[in-house]
């Protein structure tokens, strides 16, 4: 069998995950919480079981929760947009992100894709026969440098990947980026993907840049959303995927063939969830609660932060520690101190690596006082 | 924006679907049951939610739940697979097969499809830059003519689809068809793809031919299995792929890009339930029961059934009734008479039409009963 994706191995987030579990390390790697999810949402769930809606969802999502997202995006961003022709319920922010790309992408496209990227990305380029464009990031602000962009535009150019709040670095776009962005894409034929998983996840009260608040992009964009990480279910595996019309109408027909519909108590459960605005509403403050803590008990170690804007996560330099490359870091405090954490060269297919790490802070308290004490004992 | 599913409309089975809701007709079409699913596994489900597995499962799965499963194929079938490196938990059947197909097909590659064939085959061949080489099912018993499959065998046969027990038709495969299918890609680099979605649903005390029980075959075969099929609830979302470890590993690749991991609290529930044998040892005598009720109350009909020997599904003619093209009758009578079904044309790329209609009898009595009732006015 000749692969389909020669140059991928296992995802460093099932690596490190593994050698956590394996090890008993604390683990502040993948992108989960290790708190309770809202026990209403639970029980909304099981009621839905328990009242029959066990069997197929509509392929394009259960229409209370469509309904529901359309009054959200209509409150939060001003946006109007149909529940019924520009909003799909997806399994995961993932599979919103491979289903949009397989959507678009034709063999010999080119996708411009910001490094460090959310490890998905360029295998979804990859697989569709597409070319990955790589521009890094600014280093150490994670800024979009747009000069470079415009170099990097060709004829061949089909798409452009968002991501803010951005994983790994908690990097946000600003509503000059938004400016930059359309100069760039105005009057071409560029696609657009921004992932926008962490919505809500943004703190110190600065306003996500989703797409969503510029109609002119939308209509060229795929926009993924995950609920999963904003109600702290990773494990549902349930997001959604939010574009115009047209486009929507060709990510149904790839989502129809690929897993057709979705889980069905989960979207009955939170369409009722959803009702009540303070489900999301108060959660950027809480994880910036936790975002703050960690950052506060951190300061006892040798690990210098750089800011997170948003997300769950947070970037550390190591280098009073240590010049070793981050990947052999990584390994060896899980080994050695029994935290685990994310090297953020695996996010560049250059495997670029600045020394430093990608630590989750969507934890318990006990869990982040218990890492940063043994980070303590670095020296 | 080029379509990648040109062809494509929306699935026949959200066509009658929708449109039995919005008339209020029985829907013996898609196929899915409206009696209840076990209130343990949903009790089990939501035991687990509460217990806080709600966060990320491995990429492949939970791990009791592929070891029970593994547990089951070798008492079933006799076959050792590996639950860590053979078995991967997805979000339902028709996600395993369109993962499948990704992992192996390459542009220009050749698949023999047999039809009538669900629905999603072709557009996972024709996604992925393959050419569906279609071969019509023997009329009216619906045996594969393997002397027509050799014909058809080239140097670009990449794949042969096959699907026991068989939807739309209730066809299975027997073992002579086994020995044929040996004898075809033995020394070949031919791979398989077996849709065995309905296993368990098969009648009449024959056993079902899972590739499982064919370990030369195993090697080059990915099988697709589906809980929701099976356990009544097609709304979950949840099914796994069998394959041998090297196909595995390739599986993984993609799917750990495409939706990475699959809802946790489902896969602990049903790795508990089906602990217990007589889970699925009792579902086919329970789905039997249904096609002969159903049959003995559409004896009363001008329908003339075509034998079914498993999954949910009989086909019926009615050409005693009219002539009409059979998509325009499936539609006509759900609309004069309340009862939607399944145009087998439908499962044609060729729109081939022997003026037959698929049922769904996964139904409550009840529901059966108010179906015949009104197809028994059909004059
Ligand atoms: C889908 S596993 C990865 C989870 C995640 O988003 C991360 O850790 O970056
Ligand atoms: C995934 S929707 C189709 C359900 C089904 O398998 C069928 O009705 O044939």
């Amino acid at each position: 069998l000749a692969s389909k994706l020669p140059q991928v191995g296992t995802t460093i987030f099932t690596v490190m995950s593994s050698l956590a579990a394996e090890l008993g390390a604390v683990n502040l790697g993948q992108g989960f919480p290790d708190f309770p999810m809202s026990d209403e949402l639970v029980s909304l769930v099981s009621k839905a079981m328990r009242e029959g809606h066990n069997q197929y969802a509509h392929m394009s999502g259960v229409a209370a929760l469509r309904e529901v997202l359309a009054a959200k995006i209509a409150d939060l961003y001003g946006a109007i947009v149909s529940p019924d022709t520009q909003i799909t319920i997806t399994p995961g922010g993932t599979y919103a992100i491979y289903t949009a790309l397989t959507t678009v992408l034709q063999p010999g496209d080119e996708v411009i894709v910001f490094e460090p990227a959310y490890d998905s990305y360029i295998p979804n380029i990859v697989i569709n026969g597409a070319v990955p464009v790589r521009i890094d990031l600014h280093f150490p602000d994670y800024r979009i440098d747009w000069d470079r962009v415009r170099q990097k535009i060709t004829p061949r150019t089909r798409m452009i990947m968002l991501n803010s709040p951005h994983n790994p670095t908690g990097a946000i776009l600003r509503p000059e980026d938004m400016q930059q962005l359309r100069s760039i894409v105005e009057g071409t034929k560029i696609f657009i993907h921004s992932d926008e998983v962490y919505e809500h996840l943004i703190f110190d009260g600065i306003p996500h840049q989703s797409i969503l608040r510029y109609p002119d992009l939308l209509e060229r964009a795929f926009v993924s959303f995950s609920f999963g990480k904003v109600y702290h279910c990773t494990g549902w595996k349930l997001g959604y995927s939010v574009s115009s019309p047209t486009l929507m109408q060709e990510f149904r027909k790839v989502h129809q063939f690929n897993c057709f519909s979705c889980h069905t108590p989960s979207q009955v459960g939170l369409a009722e969830f959803l009702r009540d605005k303070t489900s999301y509403l108060s959660l950027g403050a809480f994880l910036q609660q936790k975002r703050d803590y960690f950052e506060k008990l951190m300061a006892g170690t040798k690990f210098t932060p750089l800011p997170s804007y948003g997300s769950y996560f947070q970037l550390y330099k190591y280098d009073r520690i240590s010049d070793e490359p981050d990947k052999d870091f990584a390994i060896r405090i899980t080994k050695e101190y029994g935290v685990a954490s994310i090297p953020v060269s695996a996010f560049y297919q250059s495997g670029k690596d600045h020394r430093v790490v990608r630590f989750c802070f969507a934890k318990k308290q006990e869990t982040l006082e218990k890492a940063a004490e043994r980070l303590q004992k670095i020296k």
